[in-house]
C-alpha cells in the first residue's frame, strides 16, 4: 500500500517516500489545499443527503451534484479554484465516501489547511493535515447513483425570501413537534410556515420587514420535515439562506460558503397534500 | 383546526386569523403573558412528579396541586398575577400535558415572553412565542388524577433548615452512590443525612452555622432517593430551599420562584424503616 | 456499621462519633490528605487498566502496581509522601475498588482536600470531603491479581521521545479510524506512527525538532490501539509523555503527576505482526 510520508509538505505538491515504498505524486491527477472549515462545510452539506458522491474537478474548481437515494432532494456544491489556498487541478471525476472524509477532516482544527491529492492511478485520495497522512480508497464513479442534469434543477419559483439560518432551524424545530411535514407559503407581506398534527398545530409568520429580502408571489407547497431537518443542520450558523418556492413546486435553499467563493443549493420536491 | 396567526401580537390579546379560518380569542377564558424562564421553572417543578395536571386560574393568578401516580409525593405551585407581564384572567380549570408545554417553551430563550391563551370553547391552549403560534389540545380535567386537598398537606414539622439548592444536590448525589433511600435528621446543631448500602455507607453533616437558617427539633425520617433526585433536579440553581421535617413524617421542600411572586412546595411521604 | 461523622474535621485525624456508635480512628492504619485533583489523576491512571488493585502504603508514600486481566499491560503509580497535604502513614497493603473510589472523589472539586483513613481492623476506607463522610469496604488483597515484580518491568529500549499528551491523543485518534493496532517506530530523526486498514492507511511523522526530546535508536513495534486509547484518555492534558520503545519490545509511557511528587508509568507488550 502506498503511503504519504513527507511531514514537511507545506505547499501544493505532496511527494511520497517512506520505508514501505514511495510513489511520486507529481503525477497525481489533482492536488489542492483548502482550510478544514471550508472542507467540513462542503462535507456537511453533502452528508445531509448522501453517503457517497462524485467529485468533479476542472480548471474552475470543484463541483458536486448529488441526489438522495429516494430521488426526492438534490444538493449542488460549487467551490471555485479561488476558494483553495492552492489549486493545481486537472480534469477528473472521482467517487468519494463522504462520511469517511468527514471523519478525517474532523481531526483538524477548522482553520488548519488540508491537502488533498488524488492519485488517479491507484484510485486513492491522499489527505494531509500537518504531520498526518491519510490514504483513502476512492470509489468507482460508475457505481455511484447518477446525479441529475443541472438543467433539470432549474424551476420557476413564484417568489422567495432571504433569511438567517437560525430562522430555518426555528421553523423546522417548531413544526417538528407536531408533524412530519410542513407547508411553506408566501402571504402578502410575509413568509408563513404551518404544520398540523393530530391534535396540535404550529404556525410561524415572518413579516417581510423582518427578513433580509422578500420577493412576493403566489406560492404554497408541502414538504417533508425529515429532509428539511437534515438540510437545516448542514447550513452554517452564519449563512443567509436564499429560499425560493412556488405552488406545489420544489423548494430551493441556497447559501454561500467560503466567503462567497463557493455555494450550496438544496432542491427538495414537494409532497402531494391529501385533502 | 383553529390557528393563531397574528405575528405582531405584542400585548395580552391574541387575535386569530389565517387562511384556515380564524377565531377571535377576545372570548378566550384566560390570556396571560410571562417570561419563558419563569414558565420553564414551573413546568420543571411539575414534571418532577407528573406528566399531566390541572391548571387552576383565578383572579389571584395560577395555582397547581398535583400528586405523583404512586401518591407518595405532591407538588404545589403558586404563581401570583404579579408574576405575569400581563394577566387577563378569568376563573377556570384546565387539564395540561406538562411535558408537551415544556417542549414548546423550551424553544424560547429564557427571557423571552410567552403568551398563553386558553380557548375554553375549543379546549385549546394557544402558545405564542414571537412569530411562533402553537395550538395545543387541552385535556379534560376530569380525566386527571384528583389533587389532594391542600389542608391534607399541612403537617406538623419538628424543625427544619434553609439551605442552598446545591446542598440538596450534594446530599442526594452522594447518598445515591450507596442506597435508594436516605435518612434525614436534625441533630443538636446540625442537619444530618445518612444512607447505608450493603457494604458502603455515606453521611453528611451540615452545621447550623453553615446553613442559611436552622430550626432545631426532634426529627428523623427515611425517604426515597428516587423522588428526592427528581425534585432536586427541578429546583433552580439559585434557590434557597426551605426544608422541614419531623419524625416519621413527610418532608417539605419549598422555594420561591419568579422573584418571590411565586412558590413551589414538594411534600414527600416517609418510607417506613425496617429495623 | 461504623460511620464517620465529625464534619469539622479539618486536619489529618478523622475521629468517629454519631448516634450509631463511633470508633476512634487514631488507630487507623493510615491517614492521609490529598487534593481531589491529584487523587483523580491517580484513579484515572489505574482505571485505564484495572477495576481493582492493591494499594501499598509505606513511609515514603503510596505505590501501586497493577496488571490488566489479559496481562498485556501494566501500570505503576508512585505518590510520594510530599504529594500529600498530610501523610500519617504506617505500612500496609489494602485492596481497592478503583472505580468506586473514583465516583466518590468525582463528587469533589479538584482543588478540594480529600481525607483518606484506612481502618485495618474493620477493613474500611473512610473518605472525607468537607461535610461528606463515605465509608467504603476494602477488598482482601489476596483476592486481587498479583502485580508483576517491578524488576520484570525494566526493559532495554532502543530509543524514545518526549511529547505532549495531545500528540499521543492525536496519533491514537487518527490511527483508530482505520485499524485496531498501530506500529510505532523511530526513524532517523523522527517518531513515526503507522496503521493499515483493509482499504485505508494512516501515517504520522513527528520530526525530532518538533518534539520535547528525542533519543534516536533502532525501534519498531506493533501495539494494540485499544490499550493505547485507554491510556491516552488517562494521561492529563498538560503532561509531557516520556515514550520509550524498541524492536518487538514493550512500549513505556511515563509522566509526572502531583507537580513532580508522583509518577505514572504504563508498559504495554507488543503484538506480534503477521507478515
Amino acid at each position: 500500500m502506498t503511503r504519504m510520508t513527507n511531514a514537511n509538505d507545506a505547499g501544493s505538491a505532496v511527494s511520497g517516500a517512506g520505508s514501505n515504498g514511495g510513489r511520486n505524486l507529481s503525477d497525481a491527477a489533482i492536488v489542492a489545499r483548502v482550510d478544514a472549515g471550508t472542507l467540513s462545510t462542503v462535507i456537511d452539506a453533502l452528508s445531509a443527503l448522501v453517503t457517497e458522491c462524485r467529485l468533479e474537478f476542472d480548471d474552475d474548481g470543484l463541483s458536486v451534484i448529488a441526489t438522495d437515494p429516494a430521488v426526492v432532494a438534490s444538493v449542488s456544491v460549487d467551490l471555485a479554484a479561488g476558494a483553495f489556498e492552492t489549486y493545481d487541478g486537472a480534469n477528473g471525476t472521482f467517487g468519494l465516501d463522504v462520511e469517511r472524509l468527514g471523519t478525517i477532516v474532523g481531526l483538524a482544527d477548522r482553520d488548519r489547511p488540508v491537502t488533498l491529492a488524488v492519485d488517479a492511478g491507484t484510485r486513492h485520495l491522499h489527505v494531509g493535515i500537518g504531520e498526518l497522512r491519510y490514504e483513502m480508497g476512492l470509489l468507482d464513479p460508475e457505481t455511484i447513483r447518477s446525479p441529475p442534469d443541472p438543467t433539470e434543477l432549474r424551476f420557476e419559483y413564484g417568489g422567495g425570501a432571504v433569511l438567517p439560518s437560525a430562522t430555518v432551524d426555528r421553523f423546522v424545530g417548531a413544526t417538528d413537534l407536531v408533524a412530519n411535514h410542513l407547508s411553506i407559503a408566501l402571504a402578502d407581506e410575509a413568509l408563513r410556515i404551518e404544520a398540523d398534527g393530530d391534535v396540535d398545530a404550529v404556525s410561524l409568520e415572518f413579516e417581510a420587514t423582518d427578513l433580509q429580502a422578500f420577493t412576493p408571489g403566489e406560492a404554497r407547497s408541502l414538504y417533508s420535515l425529515e429532509y428539511l431537518r437534515d438540510m437545516s443542520r448542514a447550513i452554517p450558523g452564519d449563512a443567509a439562506v436564499d429560499l425560493r418556492i412556488g405552488t406545489e413546486t420544489p423548494i430551493s435553499l441556497g447559501f454561500e460558503i467560503a466567503d462567497g467563493d463557493g455555494s450550496v443549493e438544496y432542491v427538495l420536491s414537494p409532497r402531494i397534500a391529501r385533502e
